[in-house]
């Protein structure tokens, strides 16, 4: 408990839940990292499309790059009108729920938290990628440093929001500067220095050996670059953690957070081109610009180290949007309710510890690759954008109001260029993984209905109707196994007279002259209770019990029966294992017997 | 339950106790099939030891056969004794606790607890070797199928000792059979045949590269080879389960079974000397005479499965012995008291789990290698053996009685010469891994000094003194904390209301609209138990009922509180997933203060 406390912090009161809200400046640190920190690996993941037909076709990196910045525009103008629509947080379930129905929700209640889950090991995976090209010596360590920071992470997030909020600020903002600086600087020496360095063999037309560029290959690398925008719908799930007024400043930080995504992505892209870059298998393509632009001196390994920290931080993103998603769904009956908690921090423990798991089982078993993680990756956000904006269409089309003839048409651009983006990419990623994101969804969108549908029996079989009319109360007849009559047994004696009623104490007998010596302890120390010794053919203790209290039940069914157990409670939990092993049997035995109410006496040993 | 009752059959009563009694034929087929067993890898491990000094060194292997079957002799003359002397069974932890004391006593348990899991495994992976030998495609599965042989043993021991000794005999005499044929054949063929076949390269003296033959390879060499007398000590310790008159029974069984180990042993090595066998890496010694003997047809087979046979059953023997020796260290409170509780076949079910559980730990750490486990082996057995022998001694001389003088001096070579055995095993095989044994064997004994330490402090606290007086009964006030009204509540109210005393139920405030709504409810439903409607500060459910709690007994030092805790309880287990989490925190919190008994009331939910 002091660990937890020292890692986690004090408690908090509700009272102070609404002073947990976030400035624009913290709100973009944590919000931005995520969809930011995508430049980190976009270009790259294109570049390692193209390079299939050959060095050529790396020039193809160009219109591909703009082709997303037209897509991170159309979302951005998209989701604005999301945020100003749901200023409780209009996550894609929501939006799917209100507009389209229970079954386009719950695909995007799926398709999301697998996409949280990705978030996380992707980005995780990426933020080692960039510290292990600068420190080449740590590259086969790279699944263990992606665990570590998974962990950290975690804790980070025990410790609540605005915490994390001020942790993560600083290395986001000094993360952003960097990339910046090496985009504006290496963009300037690209268009007016002495020209191009060129690091990458020169480029030779019609190589043998490699296909050319087919329209396929271009859309291949369009999907891949599409792990661009991810992180762009994080904003509007969280509008509720914004201060007053929240849509506005969910929307302004939205502008800045597409501007900045927007410039540092097309800079990259510019620069990889102009400079001849190609991925390599241990160094990135950022690595490879910032050596490029700042030689291999401080400034390359702060841009390395506060690329990796963003990207990094970038899973913290999942890790406030994961839980919030779970508690919703646990709301709506979606997911067990005690996903819905607070936990003692204001945050959603529960959604934290579920998503800490799978992430780094995740990493794991891809072995802290990026490349392998990222054909999973992007599917499952473009099924909820799509939805997000689907479900937006339906709403203006039922609801109308001021301006909606405009707003359907903004959000019907979002929805078919989502729409079409989805396609593509499930098209060209399926045989390499998306496949699996598939049959995830499916799986999950099973257990929420199988959940939601056993909450559904339970509660109609636990709720009061009119008819049902207050019990009488009945005869409560109270039995107590005993093995011997020691102090923890005169303690639940005790403990029994204490609320009065019928009271027998039963006793198996295994060995005649053992039962005999109970018996004369019984008589000085029962308290005048009747002691009943049960005759045990088999040596079964357990059954011979079992025996008399069915015997009971059947004779007067009218009646509860109690089973007080003496229990010796060890000075340590692990010496549990060196008592009670007879009670829990009981325990287990008696648990599913109707009108038999089981009562542990402890007794508390000091040493 | 169903799958219980197949695999291990019906419970048996008491009186059927006396009639799982052995007869001689089937007790040694129990019972020797661990020492008998040993010749189908003893000599190897001589050849293996020899070989490291030349081919030439190999006829050594001719004198150090002979020193272990004047050790077989002493052994069993010795043993013999003991059986005469404990008719209730004499193994060397019951000879070494009546006549050298616990700490002896404790060191002979602890060495034949880590023996007879090393039984297990050596037995089962030889066997598993004999099984490769002949089928050379199974050797990489050799894991696995030592797994499965592990596993097959236990669910026979779980069904019972006779049924097991049916089971056993058949095979464990076509073994004895089989390799008796081998040696007779060959021998045979040796002395009158037309002469040996040269098989292995032609003996040359002084091959370079090698060590030549030293006091110290002898030595090492009779110490591999002294896992031809593990298991001999078997008999003495299950007296008991010989029919009467018991002692005389096992004292012949021991004859024969010391005949037929000597012969088969002796044999072996002569005819692996005479053919000039060597051993190798995928097929044992016994399999390559076997081969010699009879070609590599149906008889050749024959052997190699017998051998396997008695092999896996040799593990058996342990599998009687480790419970066995559990029960009887956790009657003298050294152990566990659940490990001295019979299980429903009259056998001790405990100890037979956890015996498998490290025998199978063992197999897979030393990947199912017999020649990997034989350092470890013996040298328990030959500490136990010693502590036995010397135990006898220390009883001659104190007890004396009738030929108290001749008997004396027999143990007292038996203790001499396995004493020299023990010291030979314990340095040569020192660093190859009889350290581990060591090292296990002082953890063994912290253990059990441990255990019965803390149950020696049980017992002083709960025992019962005159000036304990029967104590005056109490106050009993019944709290009840609910989260809202539904029928699962109404039958706890329905049965804290039968056994009567004062009644609250106990509402913390997180929601005033919620609690608003349960305080209307209640006063329909709550058959006018008052209701306690708690403020909640910090949100916590669990912390403000703790702190009522708290204040009650603060309040009422002299008042027992029952906590009465609906519950509910899904059909089907995986269920409980959905359901009271807050009551398990509950029960965590509450389960260590003094005076609060915990009664869970279910309700149970049908589908």
């Amino acid at each position: 408990m002091l660990l937890k406390r020292w890692l986690v912090g004090d408690p908090l009161k509700t009272a102070q839940a609404a002073h947990e809200r976030l400035s624009k400046t913290l709100a973009l640190a944590i919000f931005s990292s995520n969809a930011i920190s995508s430049v980190a690996y976009a270009t790259e993941e294109i570049l390692l499309v193209l390079i299939l037909a050959g060095s050529a076709a790396v020039s193809w990196s160009i219109p591909v790059s703009i082709a997303i910045l037209i897509l991170t525009l159309i979302l951005t103008i998209s989701y604005r009108q999301i945020i100003y629509e749901y200023p409780a947080g209009g996550g894609a379930y929501i939006v799917a729920r209100s507009n389209l129905g229970e079954l386009p929700a719950l695909i995007a209640a799926g398709a999301l938290m697998i996409d949280y889950i990705l978030t996380v090991a992707v980005s995780v995976a990426a933020g080692i990628a960039a510290l292990t090209s600068a420190v080449p010596v740590l590259f086969p360590h790279r699944e263990a440093l992606g665990l570590t920071a998974i962990l950290f992470i975690i804790v980070m997030n025990l410790r609540g929001v605005r915490e994390s909020g001020k942790f993560f600020a600083v290395p986001t903002y000094f993360a952003i500067g960097a990339l910046g600086l090496m985009v504006i600087l290496g963009t300037i020496q690209s268009l007016i220095g002495p020209g191009a360095v060129p690091v990458a063999p020169p480029i030779t037309a019609g190589q043998d050996g490699l296909d050319g560029v087919t329209l396929f290959l271009v859309l291949r690398a369009f999907a891949a670059g599409c792990s661009a925008v991810t992180g762009m719908e994080v904003i509007s799930n969280g509008v509720q953690a914004f201060r007053e007024p929240e849509s506005k400043n969910a929307a302004t930080t939205m502008i800045w957070m597409s501007t900045i995504l927007a410039a540092l992505f097309m800079g990259i892209s510019w620069m990889a081109y102009h400079y001849g870059i190609l991925a390599k298998a241990d160094e990135t393509v950022v690595s490879q610009l910032a050596r490029l632009t700042f030689g291999s001196g401080a400034i390359y390994y702060a841009v390395q180290i506060s690329t990796m920290l963003l990207l990094v931080l970038a899973a913290n993103s999942a890790f406030a949007g994961f839980p919030h998603l779970s508690s919703i769904l646990a709301r709506d009956g979606y997911m067990p309710h005690q996903m819905a908690s607070f936990g003692d921090r204001l945050v959603f423990s529960n959604g934290i510890f579920i998503l800490g798991f799978f992430a780094c089982l995740l990493l794991v078993i891809f072995h802290g690759d990026t490349h392998a993680l990222i054909p999973l990756y992007a599917i499952g956000v473009f099924v909820s954008f799509t939805l997000s904006q689907a479900g937006m269409v339906k709403r203006w089309l039922v609801k109308r109001g001021l301006h909606w003839r405009k707003k359907l048409v903004v959000n019907g651009i979002g929805a078919i260029t989502t729409g079409v983006a989805t396609v593509i990419i499930a098209t060209t990623k399926f045989m390499q993984g998306a496949w699996i994101v598939f049959l995830l969804v499916a799986i999950l969108i099973m257990m929420f209905r199988g959940i939601r549908s056993h909450y559904k029996a339970v509660a109609e079989q636990v709720s009061l109707t009119r008819d049902t009319r207050p019990p009488r109360p009945r005869r409560n007849l109270v039995i107590m196994p005993i093995g011997g009559v020691n102090r923890s047994v005169v303690r639940a004696v005790d403990y029994a007279r204490s609320r009065g009623g019928e009271i027998r104490a039963i006793l198996v007998d295994v060995d005649k002259e053992e039962t005999a010596l109970v018996e004369i302890k019984w008589a000085q120390w029962g308290c005048g209770v009747p002691l009943v010794v049960l005759p045990s053919p088999y040596r079964s203790i357990l059954g011979s019990i079992l025996d008399y209290i069915e015997d009971l039940q059947q004779k007067d069914p009218d009646c509860w029966i109690t089973v007080v157990i003496p229990e010796i409670l060890p000075a340590r939990w692990w010496q549990n294992i060196l008592h009670n092993q007879r009670a829990l049997l009981l325990k287990g035995a008696l648990l599913f017997k109707d009108r038999v109410v089981l009562t542990d006496v402890p007794y508390h040993l000091t040493r």
